[in-house]
């Protein structure tokens, strides 16, 4: 017996169906948003990775040499060679360049519920634009993505890295504090945050200004605390619009303003967002990305961007939860010839019912007609043609639905018009 | 700059639209035979492959150890892992089990035209028919496969290793003849054959009947040459029954028989075929398979298996070839807000058209009617929406057929009836 890899799966043909469906409807998505699809190779040279995400992430990262030597490794994630073809093939090109991607990605991580070791992503590049309806738009995308399967219980947070930097500036803590403050921050630890900051020696005052922003995350309260700062107060303006035009495109109902999001503070540059689907769990987090900086680092000429990933395994785990049904696959016709004797005139007839575009299996077991209408109906199949000698002389097949059990006789002409028997 | 890895590719949007494309029609004939999809992880361990295929596999495969010291291997083929998920997973479904896939493989090869490190296999396996018209239903599909995409200069050439195998034990080699033997019977070098089998001290008689069976492939003579061996021929009464069910399925014109076709010897069993597209040059097979054993090898209980894969990029290749247009992707609708405060208005009637099934795009660059219309002409949109203040007080948009220059004014309640502005 040979042994399925730790951290991977197989998917057999129940399961694909559902991913192909999803598959399906993100790609229908992504494309009523004019985002086109790019393909990026599985690996890439390992420095492609590092260049974006420093060192440390190699070691979660299937890294090897090929036999001339080349350091390579299979992609963690799809942005690094997405925005790597964008510097290499598609810089000239109009913008916005509106780019989507579906494909495996890999990490060496500890196997568990909703995280493999080989997982699917779905994620976007929106390149050109800087105006806040662009990333409104983009941020409505990922939610329309998730909503559109059918996952109701979700929640869509928006942030701001580019103002938390600054607040977080205004306390003066060193790197070795902001390493202890951001994961409280980042888990909403809102009870520790300011024992620790009484711990850097805070005053009260500072303390509970910096929890009123990141707990209740208000604009008002935001520009009282920015007053005079003409740079920060254009951003919070700017975040104004962009809550107002999403609201236009999700209405406003469907997301919240968290100040206190927390992603990759070196490669996000301003607005930020997350979706979670509470009932995951620890593994919640299903689609988060933002506005960032990537292009000037691969040699391009630096162009705003603004992006995200989807979990898919994540997405269908949602799904899962939520018991959402999808369209079940049928046969429309599985042929079954009483004897040898009627094979040509069957395998006629499949090809030519094929052609109409109809899904069609033929009985390649021999069996008696009992045990090929229990495998019909196995396979799903709505109906059965049975197709016997004295049938064939008549220029006729029986027709049995497999739902009601009804039995009819059909003329080939009407069957199958093209088929000369 | 970072690089591309050697011998890999991107595809850009055109291409992708291209591939997808195909690889919706693949999907769709596998579907219209009743084969299911089954997916399993792009890398296995390095030993799945060396079972299948010996040791010297090795060289021309992506193989790398995991961080647990783990030997694996970026998958070269499909059938192996496709048949340890079938021996692991679902041995115990109702038979046939009618199986495809479509994935990429990888292999160390040196990068030419129409072989590269990452390429993209379709192909499927049928797992319980030992009956003839089971591999004639398969070989049906591959050659539907290929022709349904619209590829015309194809061979689909039938032939049989079982029966190669015994005629060439008849001709007493050594195994080091029969090596330098194979290889001038796969390339058809029908000149060289007779001069090294002379070398070898055949009969003049010997060889020339050899060479009669091995050029022209006829039944009758095959039988005359096996004449009282019963199990080789009720092998050839199996193939003309292989052959009359072929040519029920695509036609009899549609394909030859060639006893010279070598593949695998030690794998393949019985029938086997090849479909080449001869415009692709050295490259030219895009599809080969036959009746082949595995399972046993994989731990499993034996169960007559066949099966084929197909060459994706091949195919594009031949496409591409013979000029074969594929539907052109549009959008339905690209939305024009003549200055800001539109873009309310805009982004929830892009909203409600996305929600009605359209494409749209929407201008993200707060650029002049004029440039906005030049890039809604470079995505190819069918139609603009100019979104005025002056129109939306008449509760009316703009819309302009980009192909006709025509413009007209529509309601919103026509257009977006769910709106409300």
């Amino acid at each position: 017996m040979f042994e399925i890899p730790r951290g991977t799966r197989d998917f057999i043909p129940d399961e694909m169906v559902k991913r192909r469906f999803v598959e399906d409807r993100l790609r229908h998505i992504f494309q009523s948003f004019n985002y086109r699809e790019v393909q990026t190779p599985t690996f890439e040279h390992l420095d492609l990775f590092t260049a974006k995400s420093g060192d440390a992430v190699i070691d979660e990262i299937y890294a090897f040499q090929d036999k001339g030597g080349r350091d390579l490794a299979l992609r963690p994630e799809l942005t690094a060679p997405v925005m790597r073809c964008y510097v290499d093939k598609l810089q000239m090109e109009p913008k916005p360049l509106k780019l989507y991607y579906i494909g495996n990605c890999y990490r060496y991580d500890r196997p568990q519920k909703g995280r493999y070791r080989e997982f699917m992503q779905a994620g976007c590049e929106l390149i050109g634009p800087s105006n806040p309806e662009g990333i409104s738009e983009l941020i409505g995308l990922a939610y329309t993505l998730i909503t559109d399967v059918g996952v109701k219980d979700i929640s869509l947070e928006i942030g701001h890295i580019g103002l938390l930097r600054k607040i977080l500036a205004r306390l003066s803590l060193s790197d070795d504090q902001s390493k202890q403050l951001l994961p409280l921050i980042d888990k909403e630890q809102f009870d520790e945050i300011p024992v620790l900051l009484t711990d850097f020696s805070l005053s009260e005052g500072k303390i509970s200004e910096f929890m009123e922003i990141i707990q209740y995350s208000r604009l008002d309260i935001l520009r009282d605390f920015f007053e005079g700062d003409k740079g920060s107060c254009s951003e919070i303006d700017r975040l104004e619009n962009i809550i107002d035009y999403l609201g236009c495109i999700i209405g406003k109902d469907a997301f919240t303003v968290n100040m206190g999001i927390v992603r990759g503070l070196d490669y996000y540059t301003g607005v930020v967002f997350e979706i979670k689907a509470p009932k995951l769990g620890a593994e919640k987090q299903i689609c988060g990305g933002g506005e960032y900086q990537l292009i000037g680092l691969l040699g391009g000429r630096e162009t705003p961007t603004s992006g995200f990933a989807l979990g898919f395994d994540r997405t269908i785990l949602a799904m899962e939860m939520e018991n959402i049904d999808i369209p079940s696959v049928s046969l429309d016709y599985f042929i079954i010839p009483v004897s040898d004797a009627e094979l040509n005139a069957s395998l006629k007839i499949a090809s030519s019912l094929r052609q109409q575009n109809k899904t069609v299996d033929i009985d390649l077991m021999r069996r008696g007609i009992g045990k090929a209408l229990k495998y019909a109906s196995s396979v799903h199949a709505d109906h059965a043609i049975i197709i016997g000698s004295h049938e064939l002389e008549q220029r006729e097949v029986t027709i049995k639905n497999m739902d009601t059990g009804e039995q009819m006789n059909v003329s080939l002409k009407k069957l199958v018009p093209d088929v000369l028997l």
